[in-house]
């Protein structure tokens, strides 16, 4: 549950970031920007807010907005069904982000792990994106991002999301955040 | 064929709107960017500008840069095999689009018909798009789009591409264009 305040601060931030990248929303988007908090009640340490463009049968697009030093945590998108698991692209758009999915572990990361959920981050293999660079993400592959000192905001195209089957290391996490009234 | 002289000058004024709009692209991007004239020879006025971010064989991500007033020709999208054919949204990132699709005819539309093929235009019901606006063609679906005076980019999202499978009205079209070396 994230506490009206904690909302509409986490939103404001997010429009003056989207308005700092020239990046329109029309007022219903504005109105339905998401903030995540995971269930952590820290979101300025492991958060992330959302925009959702489209998101129909085929595919999504979405951007991403990351506060400083923000993190996404640890997590995958499973097969359900017939399907292989969402494939995403990230592409960075503003500001820059450290992107670790699994693979040889990058021998000093540049990010900070989340000190209270250190055990949940177990992959290291460092990309780092700034304006213009994009990396895709195959189905079932675990990652967590990190923005860096100004924040970031990142594209991503991806097949259908359905962010209630994501599979997060922290077994504490619960992805759908519910505003309080 | 367009000579190298139109394809520099057309990839040299994609540059400058993307940098208005704060859209960053890799130096490989801006090598790649395309350039089609449709085998009309008249850039200008029936030509589009396109960078392909993404496409696979699920989603395809691309932007779509159009001069004051250049207008990308009436085609659609049709079923190939198994796959309906390409749904895609158009997103306005930067200054103004007039997109045309099959439905009941605007009265009085906004953009100015090509006067050299005016009768390969024949869907006329008008939607105008401003920055944050967006809207989802179907596949198999006839449109065609015109910018306003300041120009547009248009960000992509969807199905994955093969324009080499566009149904253009106008029989004179060839969609793939070649470069003089």
């Amino acid at each position: 549950m994230l506490t009206k305040s904690v909302y509409l601060d986490a939103k404001n931030r997010t429009l003056e970031l989207l308005n700092i990248a020239g990046i329109a929303l029309t007022n219903a988007e504005k109105d339905a920007i998401e903030v995540a908090d995971f269930g952590l009640k820290q979101v300025e340490i492991q958060g992330l807010q959302l925009i959702t463009y489209i998101n129909n049968d085929h595919y999504c697009a979405k951007e991403l907005v990351l506060f400083p030093h923000q993190t996404c945590p640890e997590h995958k998108h499973p097969p359900i069904n017939q399907f292989d698991g969402k494939t995403e692209t990230f592409r960075c758009r503003l500001g820059k982000v450290f992107l670790y999915v699994e693979g040889s572990a990058t021998e000093k990361i540049s990010a900070t792990i989340p000190e209270s959920s250190k055990e949940y981050y177990t992959v290291f293999h460092e990309i780092e994106l700034n304006p213009g660079d994009q990396y895709t993400i195959p189905p079932n592959t675990l990652h967590w991002f990190q923005a860096g000192e100004e924040g970031a905001i990142v594209s991503e195209f991806s097949t259908t999301s359905s962010d209630e089957y994501d599979i997060f290391t922290d077994p504490n996490i619960n992805r759908i955040s519910e505003i309080e009234e």
